[in-house]
């Protein structure tokens, strides 16, 4: 009975893997209740307009419509969990007004016997605008003074951060090194799309809203404010959810709120979905960034000075308007161990659709521009790229420069080193090749990820773990799966610490109702603050349960372990008593005990560990047509440990998905404030035609504070890809577009450029 | 700010009380699900016999019909809780065999798309009986030797049980009573039958069933087992009930077996519901018993010594073959404190529909014999039937003959005292009228309970208690709730302990998946040992709370209490925090915290605390029609403390009503063991226009043991009842009727033979 792991880091199936195969497990579109009504949305025609008047005379009169809200009667809920943090902020999650700031905002809402009429009901809704002046540059809108999109003007969030003395890194550097990054607004196209409610609101006036957030109990709260009700009042429980990617944080502006109050009004359960179009337009996408960077670097490739300028656009509400501005300034400075930086960036409100949570959360921005600009160093100092990374990464030891939290676990140069043979990125050079109008090249970049928000915002998480009288366990936890697997992993995480068969553990509905708080599936942190929790709270009962057993068979609790459901002496392993016969007898056979054995933890994790990756990619572009074919992509994460080595790679290789599109095809491309491309025709994802070979290297650094040495890995895998994908075509053909995504007509453009560029200089 | 209490004591509307009258409450009969399947069940024409052959092609090729089951494939399940204590007692909870032992036995069951098809499919269900010998009389059933109802034969069970020595008891006394009572077969009437089942057998392999047990924790345990699942995978859903009063203990028997198999084989969820005539033929009802009774009484009417000989019918299974006859022994012994005392009771099989739990559990019988011979005592011996018991019971710091458990408070003589004025039995001579042929008279009798089953069987209870941010608390408790109201009176205690409103307490489903274990709802015990578990959760979350509150505002925790959600210093009750202002601060304000107070109590209760009461009844009977009018009832309880006084009154004039019916009126007949009345045509229980004047007086005697002070009044509310009416009859009109129900008849008969002993005297 050694100490080997016996689940953890098995590539278990997942526990709802039946349910989704099937078609029975049950996703928000397929939830119905008994006298459940359907409802529709009105949305804002017009980019930036007051509501002056809405009659709803004639949509309250068809027969079938059961409730009508308007814009009048409900707050819009804006902003992210540290707006909880106080008294006075969290009065600024709700703006109650009748100004609507983007195409496609809610104005009023229909509850009807069935969704044909709701939609009819809509039309019968006399709205009478003022338009306003609209804003959709966001530099324009920084400038402007008359037209205010919020009342304290367009400026959503300043940041401005100085580390160490800018000035004097840039006098220490040998060259200087500026450029000026783009970024696009990806969607994130989870296959459900976000926008499904159903909410039932009782007569006893308790509010139950089945909802596919990634923060059950986060919005539970937000929706006891928005209603006016006591938290216990109001419970949250979340289906199955066809992928989130951030676009589920908290409420999807307008639907919950308004579902409720309907719900509410009419008495009865009310279901709202919003179609793939309303998706695209009116639901939150990553922001795009206006990156001005400045680096001055030694001749050695010793970063002096990183300088960094940012603009965000937020759209019309900027939910999350300091979150990733703030994150891709932490990223940026946590990256390289520089130890002169700043940051000035402006998040800045436009007359355009959300944005919001986007896997990576301002990293994929952030990296996109400063793992270009590092290619640009690595190419001027004549220094290979993965050397010029190690020599300036953030590695052991070393302390994040604005939280102090230390560096416990570093894979990075075991991800650039294997990343690097597998790719055969020495032999690069021998591999360019030239057929017809094609030519090939090789481009890296580094990244590196955190786990969690434990410096940032409120980060709490809960487990429970009670023991049946068999010896299987039932875990309850609010941890919001959102298709990742983070059941099944915290399901390996108690069995392993339990000593219990994986097969014996079953999870607990995602229900704020009975659920501990947990704050949210966000920021790669399930696997790391969640499974810690859950780990601690199965260590917890596991205590209890061993003294007890030290009592019954006489041997001393820190003498026994736990294997395969025996709880046995690891001196003398043959003595031992079987988890289940202990606990029927505290149980049962004992009538003065009757104790259950429940481990109850909560609170947040110590850090907030980094997770470190590498992208290799080898392309080949077409400089005819401008075409990018990714030949290979191999990429590297350091995950701590993984904890379903399946999972990890398929976070992984969906990410890297995720992150081709965002460097190549993906963005909302708006006119006036319009999106014009709402629907998976115009708006151009990976298909599966388009999917290179990915190559994925899972590297264990065994974080010290991770649940089994574990770190999160979503966030981080598609925040490198752009970069190196960027660094690649640059290779290739020696066009540098700095601007996402790089078309096929950047790439001609740039072609053309230099074209005209040489012969300029060749007569 | 003082210490009175605020929410405790007060008859707040229940928490559901809006569900219910609105009708939104849904009852098991009110669910549906997706794809729901409807079963009937086969049932045996014949009181024994052994099924050969079940032939279900036929039934199977019924167009509608998904799957069939038979009593082949299915193990019965029958036993309480105790079964639980050894892996070896276990086992004896499964009886697989083909044989049916009652008129009703389930053979087979069915479902199909619908109700009309399953009921059609029965009889296409081909069975060949082979019949057996039937027993329907236990005296005979207890001697015979060849016909043996289960393999063991049929005696069930016997309990001998000594205390003192009997024999120089009766040598001590002056007087020898003895007589013999005999008892019927009550049945609950619950107004919801107790046979509403939906089960889904998902494809993952875990088992939902919806079911209104008053165990659902216990019943997850014994599906997983009958079933062969770990029980991690069973989860047990209740609904709203509609009362059980012991009817739902445990499963009912083949309808929650039948269904999950059903559910299984079919792929679909399946919903079984019993119409009234098989909750009358098929379910539990009380047990019939014979008593002997035999008191040793000094000329102070002191009693010397008891002995009692029980007789008890189980029907065709006995799943609580020893429970209500040791508890008729348990409450025999222990309402006296008569030092010599022996019980010897048998439980025998019958082929006879079956019998189970019922409020009072065994006390009704034992308390109409034992309080019926008392009278006889007190007449005999010239003393007041008050003076009698005073002089008798077993009050404040006696212990309980058998578990040696402390009475630690007694309001025997507060409820005696307050019963007798009210009802003026000083002046009930005075009274005694002759109107026609109506005659007056007065009877009473006192009644010991006792709450929860400490002593006798594993009683764990279990509950989490967990604050939501604004101060309000998620209170998660797997305690059964039949429409008793023990949910408020939860919400109550824990709003009360942790000095917050009311209001803002919410209660959870009761869910087995995500509840804490209770062992279930019987014995009067929710109050008591639930509450005093919620008061113990409470109290834990609390002490976590005022610690942080001394942290954060600089007063020793001691110092620190909690009064309509406020923190404050005893000594300077000026200063302080708001609750939910600490809590915010601990969970989001403070990243290094973020802790959720959670507080879990499991464990057993450490007493069984006896509640008193008392019965005063006055009654018209007249003598030519043996009609009995009952013109008034004065009962008192001891309750220790009334949490909520309306439930209380509710539980006591809801038990009464139940006792009058079992004095007069109620009782399964059966010929050849069909029950002749199984409808409420037939079958008598009160009517509104049946209901007397009804006197409640509460009395508080303050239990140290219980949550602020309680105990369980549920079950001592119809035990005493019927003796006090036969006693009142007695007094009327001279006739002593020892047969349940005390009807017209038997009371004619007596008026006859009195009369005919008379018409002997005369000549």
């Amino acid at each position: 009975m050694g100490d080997e792991l016996s689940v953890v880091g098995k590539s278990v199936p997942r526990i709802d893997a039946i349910d989704k195969v099937t078609g029975r497990a049950k996703y928000g579109i397929d939830l119905k209740m008994g006298g459940m009504l359907y409802a529709k949305m009105l949305r804002s025609p017009y980019p930036h307009a007051r509501v002056v008047k809405i009659d709803t005379t004639r949509a309250e009169s068809h027969p079938n419509v059961r409730a009508v809200v308007t814009i009048n009667e409900v707050p819009k809920v804006i902003g992210t969990i540290g707006k909880l943090r106080t008294e006075e902020a969290k009065k600024g999650l709700y703006i109650q007004d009748n100004i609507v700031r983007f195409i496609e905002d809610p104005v009023a809402a229909v509850a009807a016997e069935d969704e044909e009429s709701a939609i009819e009901a809509l039309s019968l809704i006399d709205v009478e605008y003022e338009q306003l002046p609209a804003l959709f540059d966001p530099l324009q809108a920084m400038e402007e003074k008359t037209v205010k999109i919020h009342e304290g003007g367009n400026i959503a969030f300043h940041l401005l951060k100085e580390i160490g003395d800018i000035e004097q890194g840039f006098k220490e550097a040998d060259y200087i090194f500026e450029d000026r990054f783009v970024t696009s607004k990806q969607k994130q196209c989870a296959m459900e799309p976000f926008s499904t409610c159903v909410a039932d609101y009782g007569l006893d006036g308790r509010l139950t809203v089945h909802s596919s957030s990634q923060r059950p109990h986060v919005i539970k709260i937000y929706l006891a404010g928005a209603l006016g009700l006591p938290v216990d009042k109001v419970r949250i429980i979340k289906p199955y959810t066809g992928g989130a990617f951030g676009g589920r944080d908290y409420l999807i502006h307008g639907l919950e709120v308004m579902c409720s109050v309907l719900s509410r009004k009419a008495g009865r359960p009310v279901k709202m979905s919003f179609t793939r179009e309303e998706d695209f337009e009116a639901t939150e996408a990553r922001h795009p960034f206006i990156l001005e960077l400045k680096f001055g670097v030694t001749k050695d490739g010793i970063l002096t000075a990183m300088d960094i300028k940012a603009v965000k656009d937020v759209g019309g509400y900027g939910p999350h308007a300091p979150g990733p501005l703030s994150n891709s300034m932490r990223k940026g400075f946590a990256l390289y161990k520089c130890p002169n930086a700043r940051f000035d960036g402006y998040a800045v409100y436009t007359n355009k659709s959300l944005c919001g949570a986007f896997r990576g959360y301002g990293n994929p921005q952030i990296n996109f521009a400063q793992e270009s600009l590092m290619d640009a160093v690595a190419e001027k100092l004549g220094i290979d790229p993965v050397e010029l990374r190690l020599k300036n990464y953030r590695g052991l030891g070393e302390k994040d420069p604005l939280t102090a939290d230390e560096v416990r676990s570093d894979g990075m140069k075991e991800c650039l080193g294997k990343g690097a043979t597998k790719f055969g990125w020495k032999e690069r050079e021998k591999r360019k090749t030239t057929v017809g109008t094609r030519r090939r090249g090789a481009g890296m970049s580094c990244l590196l990820h955190t786990c969690g928000g434990r410096f940032s915002i409120p980060d709490p998480a809960a487990a429970t773990v009670m023991f049946n009288s068999d010896g299987s366990v039932s875990l309850v936890t609010g941890a919001a799966d959102d298709g990742q697997g983070n059941r099944t992993v915290f399901a390996q995480i108690a069995a392993e610490e339990l000593g219990i068969p994986f097969e014996q553990v079953s999870l607990s509905d995602t229900d704020t109702e009975v659920t501990p708080f947990d704050s949210g599936t966000h920021g790669s942190r399930q696997t790391y603050v969640g499974g810690r929790t859950v780990k601690k709270a199965a260590a917890k009962a596991k205590a209890v349960l061993l003294e007890y057993a030290s009592q019954r068979i006489n041997v001393p609790a820190d003498r026994l372990k736990i294997k395969n459901g025996v709880i046995y002496d690891v001196k003398n392993p043959e003595k031992g008593i079987r988890v289940s016969d202990l606990l029927r007898k505290l149980q049962f056979e004992d009538l003065d005990c009757g104790e259950q054995i429940i481990g109850v933890a909560t609170g947040v994790a110590p850090s907030s560990p980094p997770i470190f990756g590498t992208n290799f990619v080898e392309v080949e572009v077409d400089i005819e047509t401008g075409e990018v074919h990714i030949v290979k992509l191999v990429c590297a994460f350091d995950v701590g440990k993984a904890i379903n080595p399946a999972h990890v790679e398929g976070q992984i290789t969906g990410g890297e998905l995720t992150g081709i599109g965002y460097a190549l095809t993906e963005g909302l491309v708006t006119k006036e404030g319009r999106v014009l491309n709402n629907n998976f025709t115009d708006y151009r994802i990976l298909r599966t035609c388009d999917v290179p070979e990915i190559d994925v290297i899972i590297v264990e650094s065994n974080e010290p504070t991770g649940p089994f040495g574990a770190k999160g890995v979503g966030e981080a895998t598609n925040a490198g890809t752009a970069s190196a994908i960027a660094n690649a075509i640059y290779d290739a053909v020696g066009v540098r577009v700095k601007e996402l995504p790089i078309t096929q007509e950047k790439i001609l453009d740039g072609l053309d450029l230099m074209g005209r560029a040489e012969t300029k200089r060749a007569p």
